[in-house]
C-alpha cells in the first residue's frame, strides 16, 4: 500500500508504529488515530513510559534478568532457594515460570539460546557467568527450563558439557504430554519422551 | 493473567501500550520486551514521533483534515476543484479516498457520523461549519461519502436536509459498496467506481 498521508507528524509515527512486531501500516495507522482522539496526557504517557523503559530499566547483576535497580527482587530475596538456579533464554520464560508458583529458587537468563541460523553462539549468552556462579560452589541444582526446540536441547547440552567438572546436579524440565492434552492427539517424540520419563504414582497425584 | 512484572518501568510501558486498541496485555508485554531489545534510537523515535503526534499536529482550517500547517495541502492546492466538496466521517476514509485518485474536489471531515447509540449528534460533528463553506456561494456540489451504514445513511440525510436552502447540488457515493460495509475497509477499485457512479440525493434515500 503506497499510502499518502496528509501530515509529516502522521507518517512519522506511522512508520515508527510499524517497526513493532506483529504490527503492519493499516494498524500502525488505527493506532496513530486513536493516540490522536485520546487526551494528549495518554500521548505523554505513552512516549514517556517507552523512553523510561528502553534507558532506565537495568540487568539484574547476578541473573540478568530486568528490574529497576543493581539486583532483582528475586535474587535479592533471601526466602528464595540460592542453591538452586533456573536457566532460562528469556525475561518472559522468567515471567512464565513464576507465574506457576513452583519454583522457589532463583533464575539466570541466557538472553537466547544458541540458534546458528541466527548466528547465535555460546559467546552471545550469558553462559560464562552461569559457571562462575556455579563455581563458587554454592550452587546444588541447574535445572534447564529452556525451549524444548532443536536450539534449546543444543543449548542445554552445550550447559550441561560445561557444568561437568563441578560438584552440581543438572536437571532439565519435564517434557511430556501437556496436562489437559488427549494422548491419541500428541505428537509421537513428546508421547514417546513421557513414557521413558514416566514416574512412580503417588497420593499426591489425587485428582 | 495477574501477571508479576521483574520491573516497575516494564510494567508501566505494558499498562500503556495495552490501551492501545487490539493491543492485550500479552501482546504489550511482547512490544515491550521488543522495544527493550532494538537499540535505544528506536525508543527515542517511537517516544517522539508519539509525543509530537499529538502535540504539533493540526487541523485543517477549512476541510478539518489533519495536517502540518493551518491549511492541509489538498485545500491549499490550487490545481484541486474547490466547487466541488466531498463530505468524509473521518481522516482516514479521506486517505481512502485520495488512494482511488478519483477525486480532485477538496473534503470536508466531519469527525465522525451521527450515532445516538454512541452519544455522538449533529452538534458533535463539523456539520455547521460544512453549510457555512456552502454558504459564501462559491460550492457546486456536496458529494457524501459517508460509510454506508445506517448511521452514515442518517447522517447523509440531515445533511441534504441541512443544505436545501442552498443552491448546490448534493450528490452520493454509488453503493457499489455493499450496504453495511465500513469505508476505509473498502478495495480501492470499488470505492473508485462508487465516486465514479455517485447519484443525486432525493427523499427516498431517507434511512
Amino acid at each position: 500500500m503506497n499510502q499518502k498521508f496528509p501530515s509529516i507528524l502522521l507518517e512519522n509515527a506511522v512508520n515508527e508504529l510499524s517497526a513493532l512486531p506483529g504490527i503492519g501500516r493499516k494498524t500502525a495507522l488505527r493506532l496513530a488515530l486513536y493516540i490522536l482522539r485520546r487526551d494528549t496526557d495518554y500521548a505523554d504517557r505513552l512516549s514517556s513510559s517507552i523512553e523510561a523503559l528502553r534507558h532506565d530499566v537495568k540487568y539484574c547483576r547476578d541473573c540478568h534478568n530486568i528490574c529497576d535497580c543493581d539486583r532483582c527482587s528475586i535474587c535479592a530475596d533471601p526466602r528464595r532457594d540460592h542453591t538452586m538456579i533456573c536457566v532460562t533464554g528469556t525475561i518472559k520464560e522468567v515471567m512464565a515460570i513464576e507465574n506457576t508458583a513452583q519454583f522457589h529458587g532463583v533464575y539466570h537468563v541466557l538472553g537466547g539460546i544458541i540458534s546458528p541460523i541466527d548466528g547465535i553462539g555460546p559467546a552471545d549468552l550469558e553462559i560464562d557467568s552461569l559457571i562462575q556462579r556455579v563455581a563458587t560452589g554454592e550452587v546444588k541444582e541447574v535445572m534447564l527450563a529452556l525451549s524444548t526446540t532443536m536450539e534449546g536441547d543444543t543449548t542445554n547440552f552445550f550447559i550441561f558439557r560445561k557444568l561437568s567438572p563441578y560438584d552440581v546436579k543438572v536437571t532439565v524440565i519435564a517434557r511430556g504430554v501437556a496436562v489437559g492434552d488427549e494422548i491419541e492427539y500428541a505428537d509421537e517424540v513428546t508421547l514417546g519422551r513421557s513414557i521413558l520419563n514416566r514416574v512412580d504414582f503417588n497420593d499426591s497425584m489425587k485428582p
